[in-house]
Order: C-alpha cells, then structure tokens, then sequence
C-alpha cells in the first residue's frame, strides 16, 4: 500500500519519526548470537536479561586499610589509646583471617574478612580501624608486632558478601546496549558470554548520475568533470553510521536509472537488514529512487515540516526497510540524527530508541542571528557548541548563511538546533547534542 | 621531583585536573601520518589546517527542480502566464546549457548552470522557475515541448560557485577530531588525504595480587578462590578507553611486587604512549604503585576533594606519562571521566580538551536522595538517565546506597552527577553525560 502526501499536507517531524519507527518496529531481529564479555562487545545489543552469577563483592572484605579487630577490643568511649599484638597480615588476595580475642591482623583495602559472624552488616562484631586512628605509619612497612588504637571507627568499615548484587540478581536488561559499565559489571558477576543480537548489517547507496566517487587517498584532479560533484554524502553516511556503533556495512552508488536500482535493491536487500539512500526522492524529473520504491510496500514518500529536509520517505523491499534521505548534503546530515539514528538502534534490537525530542536538550546562547524557516515548519540547524563559558554558545554550521549545500561547513558540529521562529544573536536556543 | 598532600590538605578536582593536564600537555605528539579520507578517518586528530582543493559547490547550479529561463523571460508582474519552448534537459550529472532568449531549459535540483554572466548571484540574468510553479507535474516525465510558467520566482534558485567556500579557505583547524561532518566537508573540497596524528598507543594495568584474570568466553567457576576477585577494572578501563576513540591499546595485569612493576614500566614505556593503572595507590602496606612511582619525574600522589576518587596520582616513566587511578571499580570510572578522559585528548593532539566543568551541563531532576559527600568534598556519582519526560530524571547508578564498590551498578550509567551538598528526590541535579 503506498501513501504520499504532497507539500501542501506536509508531516510534522514527530509524525514522520513515529512513522519510521513503526516500519521498523516490524523489522526488529530476533536472531541471537553468543559473544564473550571484553572490549568488543561494547556496542552489541542483549537478546536476553543477563543474572549475575556470583555475589558482589563476592567475599566480605575490608573498605579501608587498617586493622581487623573484634569490637570488644576497641579503646571504650572516654579511655584513653588501646594496644593490641598484631597476629596476622592479609594483603588483598590472599585467605581471610580471624583475629584472637584481644589481637588484631593487619588488612588492606578489598582484602577478605571471615564470614563470621553470619550477618555481619547487622551485627558487627569484627570491625576494621582504618591505619590513620593508629600509631602505626601508612603505606608500605613491615608487620608491627603490636598496634596502638588512637580511636574507635563510627562504622564497621566492612563490605558485607552480596551487598551490591546476589547471584541471580539481574546485572542488565534485554535490549540495553553495553557499554563500559556493563563490562565490568558483568564480569564483576562472573558472566564471561552474553547472548546478543547479531551485528545490523547496513547498506549506504548514495543516487545520482552527477555524482563522482572519489577514490581516497589518491590525488584529486584540480577540476571536476562539468556537471559532476563529488560523492560525499556516501562517505558522511558511512561515518555517521560507523560512529552510530555499526560497523558493519557496505556503500554503493547509484545512476539514475529505474532497472539499475531494482538490481540494486534485489541484490542488497539479500544480505543486508537495511537499505539506506540518499538523493532521488524530490520532485525531479529523474528522482529514481521515490519513482522505483513507490511501488512498493508499506512505502511512503512525501514532505516533512522542517528545513532542511523536507522531502523524506521509506518503504520495504523484500521486507528489508529502505530508508530514503534527501540529497542535499545538510538535509541528509540532519535527518540522519532525526531519524536513521533511532530507526537504526531499533533495527538492531535495542529496547529504547531516543527521538531527538527526548535526547538531551540544552538551553544554549545563539552566538548569531538563526533565521526562521518558512511558516509552520521547524528549522534544524546543525551546530558546534563552545561549553566554556558560563552558558554554552551555540555557532550555526555556516556563517555565510545557512544553505542545505553547505556541506563544507558540516565538520565539527556537534548538536542541533531546532527552533519554530527566527532567533537573534544572544537570545536562548535549545539544542540537541548529538 | 617529586610531591604528595595529605588527606588534611585535600586538592580539588579543578586543581588536579589542571596538574594533569600540565603533566600530559609536555608529552602531546608532534609526528604525522597521512591517511585517506574515509569512515577509518574519523577520530583522528588533524596534524595541520586542511584548505579546500575545489570550490563547494563545484559549479554553479540549480536549488529546484524546474526550468532556467532568462529573467526577460518571466511573466510581467499582472500579466498573464508565459509560455516558453523547451529547448533543453539539463539532468544532474550533464553539461550545462544556456537557454537561447525566450526558451526555457529544464534543469534538475544541483545541474549545472552556466558561468555566465561572471556574478550570477549578483546579477541574476539566469534564474531557475521551480516545476511548481509551471504546468509541467512534478515528478518523470517526458521532456515537454514547451512550458508555462505561472508565476515568477522570487529567488534566482541558483547556487552560485563556490557560495560555501573557495578553494585555499581552511575546511578544518590543526588539532580538530575528525568527524563524520569533517569527512563530507574534505571530500566535497576534493581533498581526499589528510595529515593526522598517529594514533595514541595506551597501556592499561590493573594492579592487585587479589584480581583473578577472566578468560571472556569460558565458562566462570561456580566460586571464586578464597580472597580473589575477577579483574573487571582491567577490562573496564579498556572499554573506556576504545570507547572514547582510541583503539590501540594493551591490557596487564601486575601482582604487588615493585620490581615486577618496574620492570613492566620500562617494557611498556617503550612502545606506548601513556600508561594507565588502576589500584595501588592508597595509604596500603601493599600500594606498590605509588610506592613504585613515588621515585619518578614530576610523580604527585595525593588525595582529591571528591567522593569516590579520593586517592590519585601520575610521574612519568622515561618520558611516558603514567596516570593513575583509584582501585575501587567506581572511583576509577569517576576519575576516568574526570581526568583520564581530557588527558588521553590532549595526549593525542587534540586542540580541546574538555573537563568535566566545560563538558554539556544539563539540569536534571534526581529520582532518589543523593547523599552528601564528607565536608568539603564533591560528590561525584554515576547516573542513567531518563530523557523521556519534561525534565531529565538522574538515577543513582546503585539503588542500594553509594558505595565505590558498587561495580555491579555501572551499567547503563550516562551521566555524572556532582553536588557539593545533599540532594533530596525531586530536586534540581546538575548532570554532565559523557
């Protein structure tokens, strides 16, 4: 079933994003993968809820550096200074050790604490005085034979076994993406492999006959053939992608021919889970890209309200989402944090797909005028931002003007700026980092 | 040279980051590689201003899809529309053509327009009548024979050469991080090698005779031996570090032996270019990471007003700067975001390195009391955050209380928070995602 909807009726940019969203919902993976828990699997999507297979921290042990004494031996309130002969050592690692009644063993900071009596936390019958309450020096030294105790500690200084997390706890949820904290917190439980979602495999065609793939690293000709441009919106795709966290991805170009891009499609669409295009969805006479996906399903192409960027649209080809951007290089840089962002978190598996609506947004300084887009529609205005002082000021991409084509001036921002109505220099301006 | 404070005489955040950024800024990089502009580009750290090859855009061309017409051609203003022959097709991608006086060209959004006269955008003899605006429809078709334009544009719709930048003009600044904006801008001013600087080579040890190495991907024993517990700030610290752009990088593991530490900082000084530590660097009869760089240029050890991350401490070994971080699981992700995170830029070249203070700030609404840290401290806590409703919700990274061994708790945390003074649920929380 194909719907478009012609400028006159254009789609605000929630509805196109919920519109997006739902396309994709359909397409969300169910396929799972196991991975070992190391740098590497940061990024990767959950397929399952994750337990904890031991407790955290794993042992009772001690908080401070100090001495692991009974409570019974503590200087008592009002008395003077308490000396104790000091029995044992435990440096962190080794096996944990019960003083005698009346003695105390050296002990440093996550080193073991017997587990006795049973609930330690609630009564504390052993007790840790951290090294600066005793007359013994700190940092390296020898094991005092004896140990004078200046004052009693208020708390235990103990770590009770399981107090942050038992086994069987939940460390991580289904759909969250890990991240630095989930690896250290899985493997703090003893969880060496997760299941997660396979890697998104994603397709980039940049369309258009003018454009000329440049070949990096090799000299560019002084001048460029008449008529032709060259190819960057496939590479910016590519990066944006690949600095989304999807690393797995193929990029192709396209001329604007119908049975070309069919073949295209068909070939892609085999091992790919997304289709993403650029270019050939507007009102041109050879907008190839709208004029082959409009036949087909679930596509729907027409104008957002919003500049730059109007012109967007999406459909499935052999049920692979082809999701289609404008162009114009700062349409398609725009709408890529607009929507590819969240269409492609939620393609690869993960739980929540952030709207530019509720990323953060932060109330900035324009550092110049912002011009309003025309009536009714929002302008988004990508920016670098300058936190140094003491309110964050917000430099529009260009500063001779703003210009879907300014694409040379697209390196270094870092959010949006999205407004309804013209803002002047020095007034608020909300943005969005990316 | 060496330097140390006491707990008494506590340095403050602001102070040490400053002390950290002096130590790492003797040590930035000064050699260059040349690499091709691609996805692989992004991250890497400019060696020199980059100045553009061609003009963007490359030639003059159309804003519209629609018709090139001479402006003696348009329709007077009242009169009626105004039929012209169509005497051209101008796709994007083909030669441009002028329309001879009183016939029209159709002409694709970014086909070429010819240069002529010298400023077009000055003086608009040529101007593009959008497909709207005439009976043609929008959309393919066959070239008509002739159009009627209904009504004059307002604008000339044509994009004048080199409106964004012209060839010599500096695309992006020595010391600037490559991003995906950064690729689009340099290819599209036709530079596809860029000079950067090599990539930063990180060593992170992780030191403590009670940290069990995992092996990602085997099973983990039902139990752990008695007073170890599984290395997770090793991998943690590697998550870190790759996650915030730098790749090269090799883990270790050291037992609290000096001369084995020695002897793993003269290996890895030789061929990295930081090294990083976890643990060994408190008041412990066993610090031997202190103990070991105590002896070392420009070594400082010493405490923070903060809470979790009090202990911290850096020297260079043989010119390689080592930076050293607290043992506890969450003081060491603290500091890394703190301090570790700006050094590790600024070690790599890059001209900004950001601090916490100059990082996006956010007003947040905490979902639960945050406690306050000891007088005179800052607290410094991980949080997630929910961007879903009117106002950012900051929840505490442990719902058990806040504990620096909470390591379990890190996943999923996107924030720090930091206050001076307790924090009620409900209440205003500044937050600085990371």
């Amino acid at each position: 079933m194909s719907h478009s909807s012609g400028q006159s009726g254009a789609t605000s940019p929630e509805a196109y994003y919920q519109r997006v969203m739902q396309l994709c919902s359909q397409a969300a993976p169910t396929a799972t993968a196991h991975i070992p828990v190391d740098v590497f699997a940061c990024g990767r999507v959950l397929a399952a809820d994750v337990r904890a297979t031991w407790p955290v921290p794993p042992h009772a042990n001690s908080a401070m550096d100090g001495f692991l004494v009974h409570r019974a031996d503590l200087p008592a309130a009002g008395a003077g200074p308490r000396s104790l002969a000091v029995c044992g050592d435990v440096p962190a690692g080794s096996a944990p050790q019960l003083p005698a009644p009346g003695q105390a063993v050296r002990i440093m900071t996550g080193a073991p604490i017997p587990e006795f009596p049973a609930q330690l936390a609630d009564t504390p019958d052993l007790l840790v005085v951290p090294v600066e309450d005793t007359d013994v020096p700190a940092g390296p030294g020898p094991l005092p034979s004896e140990v004078t105790i200046k004052r009693a500690p208020r708390r235990s200084n103990i770590r009770a076994r399981g107090e942050n997390l038992q086994p069987g706890d939940v460390l991580a949820t289904s759909g969250s993406v890990v991240d630095p904290g989930t690896v250290a917190a899985l493997l703090s439980a003893g969880v060496s492999t997760i299941a997660v979602r396979p890697n998104l495999r994603v397709a980039i065609i940049s369309s258009g006959a003018e454009l000329l793939p440049l070949h990096p690293g090799t000299p560019t000709p002084q001048t460029l053939p008449a008529g032709k441009i060259p190819d960057s919106n496939g590479p910016m795709l590519a990066a944006l992608v690949r600095a989304a966290g999807y690393s797995q991805l193929s990029t192709h170009h396209s001329i604007d021919d119908p049975r070309a891009l069919r073949g295209l499609f068909d070939k892609l669409s085999a091992d790919h889970d997304v289709i993403l295009t650029t270019g050939g969805i507007s009102a041109g006479a050879f907008d190839v890209v709208r004029h082959v996906l409009s036949t087909s399903e679930q596509s729907w192409f027409g104008h957002c309200a919003q500049k730059p960027g109007a012109p967007q649209g999406h459909g499935l080809w052999k049920d692979t989402p082809v999701l289609c951007l404008p162009g114009n290089p700062v349409a398609a840089f725009v709408s890529f944090h607009l929507y590819l962002a969240p269409a492609l978190a939620l393609l690869s598996g993960a739980q929540a797909a952030p709207t530019l609506w509720a990323r953060p947004q932060l109330s900035a300084q324009a550092a110049s005028d912002f011009p309003a887009a025309p009536p009714g529609k929002l302008a988004v205005v990508p920016v670098s931002v300058d936190y140094s002082g003491a309110r964050p000021q917000a430099v529009a991409y260009s500063s001779g003007g703003i210009g879907s084509h300014f694409v040379a001036s697209l390196a270094g921002t870092t959010a949006l700026a999205a407004y309804a109505t013209a803002v002047s220099a020095g007034d608020p301006l909300d943005i969005y980092p990316f």
